[in-house]
């Protein structure tokens, strides 16, 4: 049945500016060893845990409450926890729709059923502002997140539409949102001309109407965006409301809130093709990516107002990093790459996705990081659950729709954005449909091989990590047992374009040699350390590794050899890197003290040697507790 | 009439286990053009405008409105702003101890009487938790500051009372005192046991013993820091209530709590000599000496909390070092040398004056800096007056009070903690009183030359301070024109004990070499980077000085000269130090990427060679706006 089905991740298939349209999430079947164990866990276990958690403190009961079904209890909670329900009702809706599961299916139709009985007969829908705070509603737009958790609420219901085919929650979605279309507007219109202090509505309007056809909500995401700035909110970069968006030349403020606006601004550009709207983009990407960006993918270097830093502010134990900023730096990734189809994008989303998402989640599924600091002392410790619990359902909805990000097409082909083991059924959009299998351990091993089974001539495009480019051996491609010919330019799509037979194999090589990262001299933290990558992994040294020696006292020689070494029984299995280090001696040069005038050196006496392990960093406080870093010293 | 008065800082004329006793703020006349000129201004300028600033933001309507006086109005600003009052009422009379100034003894007697009529009967005073709050008085002693604001009147009284010899506040104050006693205390004794999540009230229930010789208020001040880290404030280190003060070994939670919880735990010692009060001072003192200070003595690393952060987590932008910190860093200091008569104490409170209270104050004495980054791109400015305005009142009552730090009484002599021309009239335990000149240009250069005017037997303890020790040469003492024969350590106090003749002089010299101090390589952002001082004055690079060139490139060679010069136009007089440093070049070899695998050199090519100039981080901001740093990079 789901095969009548397309549950596109976001649906660019009809955007007159998108240059690339989706692969839904349902046409790839993922068999690998790395993601798709995770997609199990957060299937048996993440979301069934979730739920309870829901349940036990009182999420659900809000609904329950809200729709009268249950009397005399307070709202429970943070003011914003419908959200979490909606999160993992859109996380529930991408797992049923790859996984049959009516287990799960029986959770989403009860949850389902009290969102729709608690919905107000003008279509408002928010928990805390019904009953005694009926009259409060929309009094606080800059505080209270309800036009946030409305955005969330859509997005499921899209979710649970694309997934299921049902429409129940879509009619609630749009009852909704006509309900804000009807208060929210230009004051020439009547209307109130202001916007939510959390951005994420503008994203879920662009999306509905996609789904609906509706030319009101895009209309409404693009007010949205555009009332941003005008100092109707607070006037604050902390909401993004400083100046307006197409002046914006940073990534400022909640870093949450920012990418969130971001992938708004993308789905109105999809659209609309407003070209303001794609230069305020590049020049905040370019200030991301050259000045706030951690060697990890992650976003926000500030505590304070989980918060973007400065140029260059990027505090490693105190990186804030927030798993929700990281998550929604993949969604906004995505969002570019439709609009450019240009593989930094696509570099972007892998490296995020490895190394600043999954950190955020254990490995038995159950426990998550709200912030993901690159060093620690061994008391950050995942949690499973918050108070403010954004980030769990979080990555339960992105592991949810993961075979979404894999390829893309467009009128010349296909493009494999993303490297597992697996198999797709994707349809150009001529019509015709073309297999398409990887035979891969990556991220481990980095060759791939594919398999087309497709007729006729289209191009097949590989992106070509970036990261190929910085090491010894350049990438080589195989098309049919022969040199391709092709010119692999790392950072790029190599473009195969054929006359295709069934069964045609492909093989793609990129080699990956473990790779000592250095950090531009203004991060001044930075100076002095490396850290190590190896293929789209980035790695850290982690004390249940390195017994004897505090991993923070770690220098690594120029030139000491680091080897990559499979280790099936380590960490869900794992490629370690190992070498010879040194370790720095009792620092008797400083005598306990913090400053001292020039003179002596640091370390009178050369360290001993010690051999180092490093795991990746996505795996670290899985294990007893015990320091953590990813920038190691140089020696 | 002020020679019949004596008007200690810190009174432990009578404390059984000071080593010290105090020689009186009003005994010590300053005519140097450091501190003098900066007391005029804070005479002349800062009281009258802070105490505009009062009058026009409702703090001091606030005791009008609780009087009675004026109706219809409601409380104005936050619940803690009577403490402001406090803090100008305790500088006002501090400047009343040494100057005959009537219209400010106007301004004070007219603000006593305001407050004096506010008080309730039962002695409760706080003008937030009058009139339509009365019945919630007490009812959040987390949050809410209550006995943070009692602590701070009972400092402005007891300060009344030594400078005027006036009882009026005094009395006052034994009333709210008393009512405190009746409400806090021992469960058994039928009281709550609790305190303040904002310390403050110890300090001052200990001085407030020493004033009336009630000890009572003694053992209140005692309970209030045994009453912590039972959790019954929150439990959180925060509050420093996650466990009891005797088991604390670092510097924790909130900056100028911690400090002033310290103060308060001092002046218990200073009475009763518990050892184990002492001991956790000990271990406190070592662990931010060692790992949890700024070069400029600034306290206070994380924004979040305005907390002490980790042990080496000092960021130098985004430096939180409040103001307020370094003042109370500065009054612990004073404690703990009148427990000990350790030098290190009093080389601290020099250091910290000079560079992590005075930079909290502009020139003009009318703005101020609440954070105090250690580098900054030219957007922190000093503010006029902020909503929560606790350091620029605090910044006023410790220049006021400032003569009282200079000089200490034992049975054996008379100790110099500081260095500024001056004389003293300095009244020893035996009852007899020496006259006490410097003649010197400290801190701008290091001869100090002392008159004696006094008789027989007694010593001179001269500090010598702790930089001596790092220079090229050695301090040296001369006795009535001779080598005094005294072994000089720095770091400690050097004994000139003698049968003195009036008009004896001795002649210290403290060579002021230009240092370059470097930091221990735990502190990661700073490897690489050298600070500068010479004598007790840290310096800086700013923009206004070092046109052409943007002064974080800057980088200085190992072997830069680097020579002192006087500048009596520049900056209300400072000794500048310039010499040759290099900018780097236009970073070419990074492209605008943040990170990439090692290899080519960050910089392909030698730096420009440019003068730089530095100058005492004390005075920056004072000028246009520029990036400014403390800590530059090596060459």
């Amino acid at each position: 049945m789901k095969q009548n089905r397309s549950a596109p991740v976001v649906d660019t298939s009809r955007s007159p500016h998108a240059r690339l349209r989706p692969v839904p999430a349902n046409a790839v079947t993922l068999s690998d060893t790395f993601w798709e164990p995770r997609r199990k866990i957060n299937r048996t276990v993440t979301l069934p845990s979730q739920y309870r958690h829901l349940e036990e403190t009182g999420r659900l009961d809000n609904f329950r409450r809200a729709s009268g079904k249950k009397t005399g209890i307070p709202f429970q909670g943070i003011y914003f926890n419908d959200s979490d329900v909606y999160k993992w009702l859109e996380a529930a809706a991408w797992t049923l729709a790859t996984h049959d599961d009516p287990a799960l299916a029986a959770m989403v139709d009860a949850v389902v059923t009290e969102i729709e009985v608690a919905q107000q007969a003008d279509g408002y829908l928010n928990t805390y502002y019904m009953l005694e705070r009926a009259e409060q509603r929309w009094s606080n737009l800059r505080d209270m997140h309800e036009l946030y958790c409305a955005g969330h609420f859509l997005q499921a219901a899209v979710a649970h539409h694309r997934a299921t085919g049902d429409d129940r929650l879509l009619n609630v979605a749009c009852r909704l949102a006509d309900c804000i279309c009807a208060v929210f507007g230009p004051e020439e219109a009547g209307k109130r001309a202001q916007s939510d202090g959390h951005e994420e509505i503008e994203m879920a309007l662009v999306e509905l109407y996609r789904v609906t056809g509706d030319a009101k909500y895009l209309r409404q995401a693009q007010f949205f965006i555009d009332v941003r700035g005008r100092g109707a909110i607070s006037g604050s970069s902390y909401h993004q409301d400083h100046k307006p968006f197409r002046e914006l030349d940073e990534m400022i403020g909640h870093a949450v809130r920012m990418v969130y606006l971001d992938c708004g601004a993308a789905d109105v550009c999809l659209e609309t093709g407003e070209a303001a709207l794609k230069a305020a983009m590049d020049r905040q990407w370019d200030n991301m990516i050259r000045r706030r960006i951690y060697v990890t993918g992650g976003l926000g270097a500030r505590y304070e107002g989980e918060a973007f830093g400065k140029d260059y502010e990027l505090p490693n134990e105190r990186a804030y990093t927030e798993t929700c900023a990281a998550i929604g730096s993949v969604m906004w990734n995505h969002r570019m790459l439709a609009i450019a189809s240009e593989a930094r994008y696509a570099d972007l989303i892998e490296h995020t996705l490895y190394n600043a998402v999954l950190p955020g989640l254990s490995l038995d599924g159950q426990a998550y990081f709200y912030q993901n600091p690159l060093r620690d002392d061994g008391k950050h410790r995942r949690q499973p659950w918050f108070g403010c619990a954004c980030c769990p359902p979080n990555v339960a909805r992105l592991l949810a729709s993961l075979p979404g990000y894999f390829y893309s097409v467009d009128d010349r082909g296909i493009y494999a954005h993303l490297y597992a083991e697996g198999t797709a059924q994707i349809t150009l959009p001529e019509g015709r449909t073309v297999g398409l299998t990887q035979h891969t351990r990556y991220p481990w091993e980095g060759d791939v091989r594919l398999t087309v089974e497709g007729e006729g001539v289209f191009s097949l495009f590989l992106r070509i990590p970036a990261w190929c480019g910085e090491g010894s051996a350049a990438a080589a491609l195989e098309v049919a047992g022969e040199p391709s010919g092709v010119t692999l330019t790392p950072g790029t799509y190599a473009e195969v374009r054929r006359a295709w037979t069934p069964g045609d194999t492909i093989h793609l090589r990129l080699p990956m040699p473990v790779r000592r990262i250095e950090c531009h001299p203004c991060v001044a933290e930075n100076a002095g350390h490396v850290a190590l990558q190896r293929g789209p992994i980035v790695y850290c040294v982690e004390q249940a590794d390195n017994l004897g020696v505090d991993v923070h006292d770690l220098a690594l020689p120029a030139d000491a050899e680091l080897r990559p070494e499979w280790r099936a029984d380590l960490l869900g299995g794992v490629v370690t890197l190992r070498g010879t280090a040194q370790t720095a001696p009792p620092d008797t040069a400083w005598e306990g003290r913090l400053y001292r005038t020039v003179g002596a050196p640091a370390f009178s006496t050369p360290g001993n040697s010690v051999s180092l392990t490093a795991i990746p960093y996505y795996a670290w406080a899985n294990r007893e507790s015990g320091p953590m870093q990813v920038w190691i010293r140089n020696r």
